[in-house]
C-alpha cells in the first residue's frame, strides 16, 4: 500500500495543497504533531522550519485521500480519521521570506498562490509513534502551551483546528475512544479538561455527561489504588453513534 | 461599489472557485438561491443550466471577499455574511459533459480540475430581491422540497450546506434574527420546524428553548389574533453573543 501511495504517476497541482492537524492527547495535556522541513537547510530555511504535515495535492486525486496520504508520507501515521474543517486562502500565505527560500528549493513553481484544505484529528499520542520521510527531516509531538512561530500559516491553521476541536466536544461526545474500556469519571473529566485546557466543575461535569445516558455504570470499581475505588464506566457505542447524528444541544 | 467590484484587473485563478448556498426562509417553507447559467445556450447546456451563484477567484483575493463579490455579481444580493463550511475537490466535479459544454463557452481553460470554496447564509427571503446579472441569466429562490437535477456537484454542495445549518442549528441560535422584534414561542418553533423539515413537540421545545435563557418574556401579547393571544418574547443579543462563544449544547 505504501508504494502504491508513492508511485502516483500524477502530477502535483500546484495550486492546492492539504494540511493535517493531529492533536495527541495523552492524560496530562494536548500535543500536536509538526514536522521540521528538510532536506534543503539554509539559514533563511532554519528560522521557521517547523510546519503542520502537509503538501501539495496530485491532480488526479481528491482531498480526503490526499490529506491521507501526505500526512503518511511525511509522518507514517495511518488509518486516522481525517475531517476536513476549514481551506485557507489568503493570497499570500506562502510569500514569507523563509518559506520562498523553502520552496524554491523543492517546488517549481514556488511563487505559486497555494489554498491549503485543511484537516484535523484527535488520537492517542501513545498509539502512534511518528516516523518523518519525504521531506520531512524529524517529526514529533509538540506541547500546545509551548508552540513556536511555524512556517506559512500554520500558526493560524492550528488555532483554528483546536477551535474545531473544541466545537466538536460541544455537539458530539469526542475522544471517549481515546479512554481505556473501562474508565472513570475522573479519566473522562481529565480528557475535557486538558482539550478545553480549563477546570471544570466536577459535580456539574458529572451530572451533564450523565444525563446525556452515554456511559455505562459497570459492578466493578477501579483496581490498584490506595482507598476511595471510584466506579468504572464503559462507554454506549449504539447511543454515541445515535448522539453523532441527532448533535448533542438543541436536541428536541 | 459594484463597478469597482467588476474593475478587478487581477486574472482569474481557474484552478479555484467560491459557490453560495443562500437559504431564504419565509415562514413557511426553506428556499435556495439558484441562477440559470448563461449567456451562451445550447440544448445541452440546457439541461442542467440551473446552479448556486458561483465563480472562480480573482488570484490575489482572498476566500471570503471573493464569495461576496461573486454572491453580488451573479444576483445583486448584499451585505450578507457568508460562512465556509466545506471545500469540494472531486477531480471529476466539472468534467460532466453538460458543464464541459458550458465551461467551453465561458472559461479560457474549461477542462482544468477546480477545486470549490462552499459557503452558505441564512437569510429572511421577504428581505432579498434577487437580480441577475453577470452570466446569470435568471436569478430565484426554489424551494428545498422540489430541487431539480443542478450543475457540476451542486446537488451535494446544496446538500452538505443544509447539513452544516442543521448542525449550527444545534450550538447556538440560529435565525433569530429571521424572526419579528417581537414574536411569539409559536414563530421560533415554525423557524426551528422550517429550518429541521420535522414537527416538533411543543411542550417539549418551550421547556428546551425556554432553558437557554435567551429569551426575554415581554409584557405584551401578541395583537390581532381573534383568541389566545400569546405571549411575545424578544431576544436577549447578549446571551446570544455568549451563546455563540460558549456553544450550547456540552456546556459545562
Amino acid at each position: 500500500m505504501y508504494s502504491k501511495l508513492n508511485t502516483n504517476n500524477g502530477k502535483l497541482n500546484p495550486h492546492v495543497s492539504v494540511d493535517c492537524v493531529i492533536f495527541g492527547f495523552d492524560f496530562e495535556e494536548l500535543k500536536v504533531l509538526l514536522i521540521e522541513r528538510g532536506p534543503h537547510s539554509s539559514s533563511l530555511v532554519d528560522e521557521r522550519s517547523l510546519t503542520l504535515p502537509g503538501n501539495l495535492i496530485f491532480d488526479d486525486e481528491d482531498l480526503d485521500t490526499s490529506a491521507k496520504r501526505v500526512l503518511k508520507e511525511l509522518t507514517g501515521l495511518d488509518d486516522i480519521y481525517l475531517e476536513q474543517f476549514y481551506t485557507f486562502g489568503d493570497p499570500n500565505r506562502v510569500k514569507n521570506v523563509h518559506d520562498q527560500a523553502w520552496l524554491k528549493s523543492v517546488r517549481e513553481e514556488p511563487s505559486a498562490r497555494v489554498i491549503t484544505v485543511a484537516y484535523f484529528s484527535l488520537v492517542n499520542l501513545n498509539s502512534f509513534t511518528p516516523q518523518a520521510s519525504s521531506f520531512a527531516k524529524k517529526a514529533d509531538w509538540f506541547p500546545l502551551s509551548n508552540i513556536p512561530d511555524l512556517a506559512f500559516d500554520h500558526n493560524q491553521i492550528l488555532q483554528k483546528a483546536l477551535l474545531a476541536l473544541k466545537h466538536k466536544l460541544h455537539t458530539e461526545p469526542v475522544g471517549f475512544e481515546l479512554l481505556p474500556e473501562k474508565f472513570t469519571l475522573g479519566q473522562l473529566q481529565k480528557l475535557y479538561e486538558v482539550i478545553l485546557n480549563a477546570s471544570l466543575d466536577k459535580r456539574n461535569f458529572r451530572r451533564k455527561i450523565l444525563s446525556k445516558k452515554v456511559l455505562i455504570p459497570l459492578h466493578e470499581k477501579q483496581k490498584g489504588v490506595p482507598h476511595k475505588q471510584a466506579q468504572l464506566y464503559s462507554f454506549d457505542g449504539n447511543k454515541y453513534e445515535l448522539m453523532k447524528k441527532e448533535f448533542i444541544g438543541f436536541d428536541f
